[in-house]
């Protein structure tokens, strides 16, 4: 019997005029409607018609004075955003970012449970513990406190999180019109009482189309792993080339099965710059339109930081001159490693380089027709590199619809992507089992 | 020069199946739909249809399994509920209660900035200091605290809400495809250090069409209307007729006096509950009708704890028995007051009173003909008692519908309502002025 081909998954994850840095600067930008609702609907209801699993928002709680000089940060708290495209769409998935650090899980959990509810079963979550001071001082704190700590607080909130779902279940209304409303014997209380949090319950809104919503993860490092490998259904990874996502996918499969689980329930989805042309040359353009926008000035004195080397000296369309190894490097290892890995996969020039970085930064970035890209997402799933990609188009709208209308056709002749949805619910998109309280998982609807 | 008739103010205030507590017992009401979405929608598109000034949402953080037994308590978390109806409306205003006591004042100004951009300008933030203790434990809080801890931060966070508001003007976009996309020296820290809250600001979302959404305030402590008279530009208050809402009215506008605001530029909005019928006798039975529905037993017992009394041996359909004088009644004060003066007013029944109490308590109740609802509304707002009310339609949708569709337009009739939308804010509605920061008070749009 021959095995079906695995199908990839994709979310949209919309951010401002598109995830490269100077996208906005392009003469045709939407830069002006970045403040309006339409903007955003059209967006999704373009991700819809594609058949793309999910709309994805990335969340922060500061805004830098220097970061929105350079380009648009936030405008939409995105629980209230996608609550209101909810209303827009039918079938496709709407992740919230929420940080664990500034929520605590039972104002999570209710507007969870209620984008859950008002979009019909689309609702996902993916836990951050967020980035900077700067946002901690929005919320009544000096400082984010260190990795151990926010890790800590995270997996304390997921765990609550998991509880509070299922505390008031669907089923416990009974709108008996001789006898209760609710039946309070399926409200439970969970009376948690931890380190970070405590929280009594029920929940005070009855479980969505979905149980639970899904529940996404993104970060890096260790104890990130750890915290996804415990309790992730999907993770938004990050990997500058197919080699990096598959250590990465198989370090976490086997920090799943460690703890316990189905290696193979967790959907692995990398970020995924895309540059898409009927030809090389000009899905090359596309790229190159978008690297000339940048404020060269800008992004060199930003290189330099990185690299700590005087770059001003350096030929823009000259290939990136050699570097100190990551051992000989003294500055911070994360980016410095990233860049170092770009240089090996890309052999860019410098100009090139600074807009890699200014594109997604460390996540992959593919520039080529969309029988090229297909191919690379073919060996991507087939090889278990990832499970499917969080799209980040380096400009929108058209980067979206270059996506949509060239890419996944090809993968749909392939055999690699639905030609409908087959599901109402995300968690039924993505293949993943509804939890039950305290039972076996039911089948995804 | 005649003087222009002054004008009603209307929100409605949205809860399960109406405020009767039995409504849901009808054959005919929507307790299987509560949980819809498209119930919310089809109530506020009647709301604006009947050019109401906005959509009102109460919020709780709690559910008391005995409550939810006895009928339908929450369903949608209000800003991702407001959110979505903000798509299937383009007038009506949006007010969503908040509480100081769980949210800090971060999350609660970029969700309401949001909401006002989703929305284009029509969000209302109504702070509230919560309840019950219970809310408080699934925050990680044993008790809420006292009186006087809990107005003192809901006085910190509606200063520290005035000040995010403002942090980052919607002016500071410039999308300058040469130069900057955000103006970095419009946007302000706050760096406000007070007792309950540290906010280092700007807010990360630029304001919205209405600078900054309305704020109300309910709580009718002397604490309460202190913080109204600071702060609020509306209230949702409540009194049981025309002569308490006139005393609420008079200490409220004097208090707001001695604070130096102008005591007319408050909008007072008690709480109402209308029967309208063709006739006075059409209007009785739709009362009679849903208190017909009460549970007997439990309305008598609850009714015994509140008086204090055995009160299974009183006769249904008599007058209620006479009663100690509040100076006489040892047990809690504020709900005893309220018993004595529904007596005072209505002279009803045992099961009239089980009745009154079922559907708004403490609120006014109004039951006749369009035309007597409408003298009642033209003398409280003659009187200077009420700018206008919050509607809490005992039944809903049709005491939604026979308030729109009755008395509306005998209101319209004696030019005491608008008969089209003049504004497109709620601010615009209300006829408040625009916010301007550090500045005089432009026009309400
Ligand atoms: C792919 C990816 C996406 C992330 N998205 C967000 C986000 O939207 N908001 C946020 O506050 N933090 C975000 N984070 C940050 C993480 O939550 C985490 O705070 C940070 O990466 C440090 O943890 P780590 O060392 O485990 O990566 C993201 C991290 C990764 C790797
Ligand atoms: C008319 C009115 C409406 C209220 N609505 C809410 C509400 O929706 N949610 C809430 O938590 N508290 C609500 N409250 C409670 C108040 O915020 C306050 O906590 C409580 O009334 C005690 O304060 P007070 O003594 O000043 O009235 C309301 C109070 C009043 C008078």
């Amino acid at each position: 019997m021959s095995q079906p081909v695995k199908q990839a998954r994709f979310n949209l994850f919309i951010y401002g005029a598109g995830h490269h840095q100077a996208a906005w600067r392009a003469p045709d930008s939407p830069a002006e409607r970045l403040g309006e609702t339409a903007y955003y609907v059209e967006l999704a209801q373009v991700a819809e018609r594609g058949l793309l699993d999910g709309v994805f928002l990335a969340d922060g709680q500061a805004v830098a004075p220097e970061a929105a000089a350079a380009g648009p940060t936030w405008f939409f708290e995105p629980f209230t955003l996608l609550s209101a495209l909810s209303q827009h769409t039918s079938r496709i998935g709407l992740v919230c970012t929420v940080s664990s650090s500034f929520y605590t899980p039972f104002h999570a959990a209710r507007m969870l449970a209620s984008l859950d509810r008002l979009s019909g079963g689309r609702a996902g979550a993916n836990v951050v513990t967020s980035m900077w001071d700067a946002e901690a001082q929005n919320h009544g704190r000096e400082t984010l406190g260190d990795h151990a700590y926010r890790y800590g607080r995270a997996d304390e909130f997921i765990t609550v999180l998991r509880q509070l779902f299922g505390s008031h279940p669907a089923a416990a209304v009974q709108a008996d019109r001789e006898g209760v409303f609710t039946d309070p014997n399926q409200l439970s209380r969970i009376d948690h009482a931890g380190e970070h949090f405590g929280v009594r319950g029920p929940l005070n809104i009855p479980d969505g189309p979905q149980g639970a919503p899904v529940l996404f993860q993104a970060g890096a490092s260790a104890q990130g792993r750890e915290l996804a490998a415990a309790h992730a259904e999907a993770i938004y990874a990050v990997a500058a080339d197919r080699q990096m996502a598959l250590d990465y996918a198989q370090d976490v499969r086997s920090r799943a099965a460690a703890a316990g689980r189905d290696p193979q329930a967790l959907a692995i989805m990398p970020g995924l710059v895309a540059y898409v042309g009927r030809t090389l040359e000009e899905a090359k353009d596309k790229q190159r339109r978008l690297n000339d926008l940048l404020p060269i000035e800008q992004a060199l004195a930003q290189l330099a930081v990185f690299v700590q080397q005087d770059t001003h000296a350096w030929e823009l369309d000259a290939p990136v001159p050699p570097l100190p190894s990551a051992a000989e490097f003294t500055g911070p290892a994360g980016r410095y490693a990233t860049i170092l890995r770009l240089i090996e996969i890309h052999q860019p020039t410098v100009r090139e380089l600074l807009g890699l970085l200014a594109a997604g930064g460390g996540h992959c970035t593919v520039v080529g027709t969309p029988e090229m890209i297909a191919d690379e997402i073919e060996l991507w799933l087939d090889t278990g590199a990832a499970d499917g990609f969080n799209l980040m188009p380096p400009n929108l709208p058209d980067g979206l619809a270059d996506f949509v209308e060239l890419v996944i056709p090809e993968l749909q002749r392939r055999g690699r992507f639905r030609t409908a949805y087959e599901h109402r619910t995300l968690r039924g998109h993505l293949g993943l089992p509804m939890p039950v309280a305290g039972g076996a998982l039911a089948q995804a609807r």
